[in-house]
C-alpha cells in the first residue's frame, strides 16, 4: 500500500477498501477457510455441540505491555469460549477505523492478532471494515465473534452447591494496572505486563475434574463481579479471603497509591472456578502444574448463611463487596 | 432505567452496565438461547454446511426514512447469508454506544432490531456493549455476526460462463439517496425510503433456479462495485444497459443534481444474480410474481470478449465502469 494513514476511502467499498482488506488483513490472518471476497464462508462444526460468543474491544491506547487491542480480541472472545467448556474453532471480525490511523500501526495490531489466533488454534473467516470519520474512533474499536465445540460436561451456575471452593488460576489485576499505567495519566510508570493470553489449557484441564461445577473469565468488573454475578444467580452468598487472593505486589502498590481495589480490576488471561470441595486440592494440583496456573490459589467458598460476597480482611476484618458502580478504569477491554 | 442518557458507567461490568443490559437489550431481543449472563450460548445447526458472516455499521444519521441502524444491522448480516444460498438462523450483536445517546433513542433502535429480526426468522443469542468516550462515537456503531444452514445448491462466482444472463431485483440507489437526504447536508428533501429489507424470499426461490450460478446483494460500492468484483474473479467482462437499469425517478434526479451514479449507491434490499441464458426469463418471472421483486430487471450479460465493465448508454454511447475510487457518500451503511 502506498498510503501511510487511513482516509475515508480505505472504507468505502471501492479499490481504497480492498487493498486494504488484502494487503493488511488477508495477508497476515491467511487461512484457507478466509474467502474476503465471499458473502459468507462455510465453516465446520463437526462432532460436538456449538457454542457462540461475542466481545467487543475498545482499549485505550492500542498497545500496551503484553499485548495489544489485535491480542486482547483473540483471547477474550476465545477465553469466553474456553470457560464456556468449548474449544475455540472460529472467529469473525470487525474493525472499526478512524481516519489518520497510521497504517503501520494497524498492520502491528492485525499482525498481532493473526499470531494470537494461530497460538490459539483459532481461524478468522470472516471479517468487515468500517472507517469512521477523523476524531470519532479512538484509533480502531474491535469486535471478535467466536464459534466453539463444547467439550467435556456442561458447567452451570446451577450446579453451584454450598460449601463449594472458589479459587482463581493466578494474580489479578494485572492487565488493568498494566493498562492504566501504559495511558501515563497519573505520572506513573511501572513495568507491569497485561496478563491476557489464552485460558485454554487451564479450562480443558479443569474439565477433567468431575467436581467442576462452573468457570468464568474475571474480565471487567474483576473478581468482584464474577462474585455478585454467582450471588445473584445462585441465592448463595460468597465468603472470600483477603489474605489467600493473589496480587502481585507492585499491582497491590498501584492499587494502595490510587485507591483501587484489585478485586475489581480486569484480568484477561485468569479463570475462576467453583468446584467441589472434595476435588478443590487436585484442580488446584492441576492448575499448579501449569506454567500458566503456577501461582493458582484456593480465594473462598459458597456460604449460603450469608446473602451476599463477603472479604475477610487480613487484619481480621470483613467488608461486604458490592456490585461495582463507578469504575475508575473505564476502557481497559 | 431512570438515566435518560448513556453514560461511561453504563459500559464498566457493574450494575450500571447490568441494568441497560436487562432493561433494553435483553427485554427487546428475549429469546430462550439468549443468555446475557452466560460467556456463551449453544446454538442449533443440525441439518446442514454452517455458513458465518459478519458485518459493521456506522451509518449516519442513525434513524432514516425506512429504517434505522437497528434494522440495517439485521438485514445486512442476514442479507449475506441469504445471497450466499443460506438460511439465517442466529446473530451475535455488539454495540459501541457513544457516552451521551439518549436512551430513548437507543431503545427505539434496538426494538426495531428486534422486531426486524424476529421477521427475518433469525435469533440474537448473544452481545456485548461497550461505551464510547463522548465525541469518539458517531452515537452508536453496530457488529452483528450472522450463522445460517445452507439451502440449494452451492453458488460460485467460478461457476458463471460467458453469456450468462445478470439481472437485478429491484431499483437500484433507494438506501444511499434515503440516507444522504436524511443529512440534510444538501438543504434537499424529499421522500425517498431506504429498501433496507430482507432478501431471503428472493433469495430461497431463485435457488429453485438450477440455472442460477451466483448471488450477491449490491450494498458498499453498488452495481458497480459487484461487477467490477465478478470481472476480477472470472476474468470475462461484465457488459450492462442503461435503458434497462431500474432506477426510481427521485433517485435519478437527485443523481443529476449532485453528479452522483446510480450504479455506485448502495442498496440494502436488492440482490443481484447471475444466471444461465436459458434459465434468465424464468428467475425473472419468480421475481416479478413476488412483491420485492415486481421490479426486478435483466441489466446486462457476461461477456468474455471484453476485459472489463462496459455500460452501453441510453443515448447509444459506451462507458467503462471502473472500480470505486471516490465514494460521494461515505457512512451509509
Amino acid at each position: 500500500m502506498q498510503d501511510t494513514h487511513i482516509s475515508l476511502a480505505h472504507g468505502n467499498g471501492g479499490r481504497y477498501m480492498r487493498e486494504l482488506i488484502e494487503e493488511i488483513f488477508a495477508r497476515h490472518l491467511a487461512n484457507p477457510e478466509l474467502d474476503v471476497h465471499a458473502d459468507a464462508v462455510p465453516i465446520s462444526v463437526e462432532g460436538g455441540e456449538v457454542l457462540f460468543t461475542t466481545d467487543g474491544f475498545t482499549v485505550q491506547p492500542l498497545e500496551f505491555p503484553g499485548g495489544n487491542i489485535g491480542s486482547l480480541a483473540v483471547h477474550g472472545t476465545t477465553n469466553d469460549l474456553a470457560v464456556a467448556g468449548a474449544i475455540p474453532k472460529y472467529l469473525s471480525l470487525n474493525a472499526f477505523i478512524e481516519e489518520g490511523l497510521e497504517i503501520a500501526t494497524l498492520e502491528r495490531i492485525v499482525k498481532t492478532l493473526a499470531e494470537t489466533a494461530a497460538e490459539t488454534g483459532v481461524k478468522v473467516v470472516a471479517g468487515d471494515t468500517k472507517v469512521l470519520r477523523r476524531g470519532e474512533g479512538g484509533g480502531l474499536y474491535l469486535a471478535t465473534t467466536g464459534v466453539g465445540i463444547r467439550q467435556g460436561h456442561v458447567m452451570s451456575m446451577q450446579n453451584i452447591k454450598d460449601g463449594d471452593t472458589i479459587m482463581v488460576s493466578g494474580p489479578v489485576g494485572d492487565h488493568g494496572i498494566a493498562v492504566m499505567l501504559a495511558r501515563e495519566e497519573f505520572g506513573l510508570r511501572g513495568d507491569i505486563q497485561s496478563d491476557a493470553a489464552s485460558v485454554l489449557n487451564l479450562t480443558t484441564r479443569a474439565l477433567d475434574h468431575k467436581g467442576l461445577r462452573f468457570m468464568r473469565d474475571p474480565t471487567r468488573g474483576g473478581i468482584a463481579t464474577v462474585c455478585t454475578e454467582l450471588q445473584r444467580a445462585t441465592g448463595f452468598g460468597v465468603r472470600l479471603n483477603e489474605e489467600f487472593l493473589p496480587v502481585r505486589e507492585p499491582v497491590q502498590s498501584v492499587c494502595e497509591m490510587l485507591g483501587y481495589d484489585p478485586m475489581y480490576l480486569a484480568c484477561e488471561g485468569r479463570v475462576v472456578a467453583i468446584v467441589d470441595t472434595d476435588d478443590a486440592q487436585a484442580l488446584l494440583a492441576t492448575w499448579q502444574s501449569l506454567e500458566e496456573g503456577k501461582d493458582a490459589a484456593i480465594i473462598g467458598s459458597i456460604d449460603s448463611t450469608i446473602p451476599y460476597v463477603l472479604m475477610e480482611t487480613e487484619i481480621g476484618g470483613e467488608r461486604i463487596i458490592e456490585e461495582l458502580e463507578d469504575d475508575p478504569l473505564p476502557r481497559i477491554c
